[in-house]
């Protein structure tokens, strides 16, 4: 894809997920479709300037894009985000990253959705499903009840975790550790021995049905659930929400995007992120 | 040891550790003795009644022992508690669970101390191991820094990581998955192709260095370190703890002593751990 000729740079969108296997791609746009049904009307249209809906390195060998639809005031979404970066790799091969996450506004506490898929070999996945807590559980075991023990979500956990191929996964950063709920799905998928054929297999029979019980659970439950916040509570959903922001940016893509795309591009498209999660 | 004769039950006692193996038993002595000779003028006497410190059901089936030190009024540490219990399956085997934990009061808000070694056969160990954070790391990301990210915790957890007889541990009760930090040692290490013989020598080799590491974290940084709480802070950190206290004793201990010792002894156990959990 990276050409030689620098003229053929076919554009891109977030929807393409041009770099990946098909059952990694179908998984993502299924999820992209499915939530953009159910929230539709509650949704502005992307409005990120199209050299970082989709950008490049001057050499073409990393290729990203971004994607970002704002709820409108009446809604309980605050932002929609998805990315996809394709980054080759100086070994040869490639790192690919995919990512969707939804975020609530303080009208609601509701947990907020989140997917990551990365890969950087067609053997190796690190696969993150989580519908992050916008509330201290351990203060609050009648939210941990609502969204996490009543629901499907430790069950699904399970089913991943019991493949032979799936090791658990820690993030190296501790903050982002402590983001998760104790449902999360933080998992090393490793098909070497089966090869990319059984990645491919894994993602579809496996990853597929799973992210997309935990995005219908998220999306009746929480985007379309109804909570009532008082103004002591909407304070302190800004400022948790707003302190988690900023430690994320800080922490996760502050430090790889300039590394990836260097100092220019990486300012572009963090520039915007940080204008949607400023509000 | 559960004899046939009803008279010849030998009087036991918290430090004496009869029913596990030599590795697992010097543990947590020297934990013990580790915990109690730093903070010595610090803790009072044992006040638990002698069939509290030593209990066993009428058909010698099961035996436990509770051992509780409070801290004076001038020290940080509100109580050591220490509990083994031994109860014979009808598999034949033995359940032994060996466990030390340390909790400070609201003159600090250092975390606390915790180790649990769960034994259902001898090639099988659930371990766990962590300085339970007492604040919302979410909110306090300084706090996350000084207790975890700055000691050797992290790199502690990956040495035990590593070894190829150990898989996570989840606990079924998410509410006990909220309470952990991020560089909690949950695991489950089974050695049935190496038999008992392994699982001592991963007891002595891995085990026991590791959680004497991070008593001697607890010690020097938690139990004697100096924080600064206000008066806000102290109410907080009354009303957390005592949250997780109540919510530990309904899920964990709360169903499963009268379940094993029947519900007089589980009453007269759990009548003591109630009076100094409520101060």
């Amino acid at each position: 894809f990276a050409s030689s000729s620098p003229m053929d740079v076919t554009p891109r969108k977030y929807t393409d997920f041009p770099f990946v296997s098909a059952p990694h791609r179908n998984l993502m746009v299924d999820l992209v479709s499915t939530m953009e049904n159910r929230l539709h009307s509650q949704l502005k249209p992307c409005v990120v300037p199209s050299d970082v809906q989709y950008y490049y390195t001057p050499n073409r060998d990393s290729h990203g894009s971004l994607y970002i639809r704002s709820g409108h005031t009446s809604s309980q979404v605050d932002f929609v985000l998805g990315s996809w970066i394709h980054c080759k790799l100086p070994t040869g091969g490639a790192l690919n990253i995919s990512s969707l996450s939804a975020y609530l506004n303080a009208s609601t506490d509701a947990p907020n959705f989140l997917i990551e898929l990365i890969q950087n070999s067609p053997t190796s996945l690190v696969f993150l499903l989580d519908l992050p807590p916008r509330k201290d559980l351990v203060l609050h075991p009648e939210y941990l009840q609502t969204f996490y023990e009543n629901t499907r979500l430790e069950s699904l956990r399970q089913t991943l975790e019991k493949l032979p191929e799936v090791q658990p996964y820690y993030s190296s950063a501790l903050y982002i550790r402590c983001l998760t709920s104790p449902t999360s799905i933080m998992i090393r998928i490793n098909t070497e021995g089966g090869g990319a054929g059984r990645m491919e297999e894994i993602i579809k029979d496996h990853v597929d049905p799973v992210a997309k019980e935990v995005l219908g659970i998220w999306l009746e439950q929480c985007a379309c659930g109804h909570r009532t916040v008082d103004e002591e509570g909407k304070a302190y959903l800004e400022r948790r929400d707003g302190l988690i922001k900023n430690k994320t940016i800080e922490i996760d893509i502050g430090s790889s995007f300039p590394r990836l795309f260097g100092p220019d591009i990486a300012g572009r498209v963090l520039e915007v992120i940080r204008e949607v999660y400023n509000g």
